[in-house]
């Protein structure tokens, strides 16, 4: 059985050198013979030995009756969806590393494959190199899943993790990100939280059983968190991360990305720098957790080919999973409840009215100018937000994981 | 598909359940309506719903062309090895939780399974709940893996964390691991690292592809350690870890268990309690990382009971997987090198005599009284046995991870 790569980018690449590097490895272990043997790219590449295996016309890919498996890492939901779906029509799987893809399409693609009798995977559309995409569907096919929480997104780590141990603000560390690689030139996907977005929103696709849009899903990125909330964290023996979250309670889903204090004994605490990690709580296993690189070329072109063996290895005999394509349920934000962390005034008129609003709540010194903290009592999102308006004088709030 | 549980003990009791109570979620998610047939128990259970599903006799399961696929949950190296044959032969695939069996047969066992075209899986094998075997043998497919080093006694970290946290020495921690319910009444299969060993072999027989046998690999245990090493350990921002560990270099596998100096910032020095982690390294991936309970009766459970659907769900095309019949050949431990933290006495001479013995070593003091602490430079075991032995006088030693 052949394979074929769909973009020769960082991760195209990535595929090919992991299944030419690690080739006597797969067939020991696996007893596939993977090869690939054509990588579509509309640009040219000389003098890189795969030249001669570049293709510009997909339709060689698709009439090839020996080509059984294809990676899709060309991104985008353009030319990915339309090539997808023809693939998979032609009696070929696919795997990919496109979150934005399977998280808007993902549905449809997967019936497709289903219908066809082929199977779309994406191993590597989240956590990168991390395998959680997979223990999900089989090693926690016995599992109610209720909880799913992840630092799902490198950049936005980085950065937290720049903040926190060199005291930085939030534009420095994302120049520094930026400097290392680590950040685009053009990082709003990352520090707006939209990447995280799409990550939960198929992880907990898959592990509820329903579609979940990313659409639906309140998200907030890091951009506001500054020098001193960290300082505030510290104090109260927290840190700072960006958690995707989600949680299933009496058939709805509770689902949001936002920045949260995190306390430093979680295990979620002591995730740092690129490093990734997803949280999964089920009814049987209790508390698991997955972490590693979430990025990075060979780590992400490892997944990509660790679903490349398993489709050759089920071809003719696909096992199906993904989701239904009922809408999943969603619960109200503004419902949700917790605990919020308010940076306010420190005159004594401000307390006073503070102590008033947000009830008796605990207050936090971290020696800035002016101002004080306070961690208010559990209270729901849209109380909180009546509260803060009525107070009118907070300077930022963070949210506390409990 | 009708299954079978042989042994209705802590996880073949937790086994029915965690089949009954996720009965929906399985079907919803996999496809699959799983139901136990039969339970093969010497015992009887009146008044318990499972007793109409008693059998005392092996032939009725292995003679009922309806039962495909069986959790051998009784433990031990006897009937469970008999009876786990005559099932793979009679064309019935089997999951187990024993790992005494497929450390001492795995290899035979997985052959039979082949020759007969069902399957033999363990995931509950090694660290409970924990998905670790499944992501290995598929998630970690395109990786040419080089190290695993797990902490998966949860018995021992139990009562490693007791002594850092309340002070205790290992007698006073033991005796609360076995009130709680954490330690046996005879405790050396996990205190002496025998059940991490088992666990250390399977994951690297399975981890780089040929038989890594149990009684190759080198263990300790814990009951030397004492409260003064965790002082010193606290000194060294370092906590102390029983380490399943193996390594491959150059086609030759170094495999041992012992407790070591793990730094605090180590993701595996995080690792409380009854909490188990796998630390996996590949050369594509990087590091990697499994979190979770080792151990509970329906965590263990809920691992045999995703073996179990897999099965059903690839009756008739079960994906191989397992390790070749070839011995793997061995790194002898002697050669193996580190750094060593070394318990001395303080007098003027003996320190004098350390320095010469150990070379230019690095001083931690712990304030005990007429002793002290000395790191020494990375050393052979063999070399370091030597000079521990030309010294003469130290107090006691622990290997320290690097």
């Amino acid at each position: 059985m052949k394979a074929a790569v769909l973009g020769y980018g960082t991760v195209g690449s990535g595929v090919v050198h992991v299944i030419e590097e690690n080739h006597d490895v797969i067939l020991e272990k696996s007893g596939i013979d993977l090869e690939v043997k054509y990588v579509l790219d509309l640009r040219d590449f000389p003098g890189d030995p795969i030249q001669e295996r570049i293709v510009h016309d997909f339709k060689v890919i698709e009439e090839d009756p020996e080509i059984g498996v294809v990676a899709e890492v060309m991104g985008g939901t353009g030319a990915a969806y339309e090539f997808t779906k023809r693939l998979l029509k032609a009696g070929k799987s696919v795997s990919t590393s496109n979150k934005e893809l399977v998280a808007q399409h993902g549905t449809e693609l997967l019936d497709i494959a289903r219908e066809n009798h082929v199977s779309y995977m994406f191993e590597a559309s989240c956590g990168g190199g991390i395998p959680i995409i997979r223990p999900l569907r089989t090693c926690l096919n016995a599992e109610r899943i209720d909880e799913i929480t992840g630092i799902v997104n490198g950049t936005t780590n980085y950065i937290l993790t720049k903040m926190i141990e060199e005291d930085l603000e939030f534009s420095d560390a994302l120049k520094e990100a930026q400097d290392m690689g680590y950040a685009e030139r053009n990082p709003e996907a990352d520090i707006e939280g939209h990447d995280a977005c799409r990550k939960i929103a198929i992880l907990s696709s898959l592990a509820y059983g329903k579609r979940v849009d990313y659409k639906d899903i309140y998200t907030e990125g890091i951009s506001r968190i500054t020098a001193a909330d960290i300082r505030y964290a510290e104090k109260m023996r927290k840190t700072i991360k960006l958690l995707a979250y989600s949680h299933l309670d009496d058939g709805k889903v509770l689902a949001m990305v936002a920045p949260y204090l995190v306390g430093q004994e979680d295990p979620l605490g002591a995730v740092k720098g690129v490093f990734n990690a997803i949280f999964v709580h089920g009814n049987m296993l209790g508390d698991a957790m997955f972490y590693g690189k979430g990025a990075g070329k060979d780590a992400t072109a490892s997944a990509v080919v660790s679903d490349l063996i398993e489709q050759a290895q089920t071809a003719g005999a696909p096992v199906m999973s993904g989701w239904s394509d009922e809408k999943q349920e969603m619960q109200d934000v503004k419902d949700s409840c917790r605990q919020f962390f308010v940076r306010i005034p420190s005159d004594e008129e401000s307390l006073r009215q503070a102590a008033a609003v947000f009830g008796s709540g605990q207050f936090v010194n971290a020696d800035i100018e002016g101002e004080t903290g306070l961690v208010t009592g559990i209270l729901s999102e849209k109380d909180f937000a009546d509260r803060l308006a009525e107070f009118g004088k907070a300077v930022s709030f963070i949210r506390i994981r409990d």
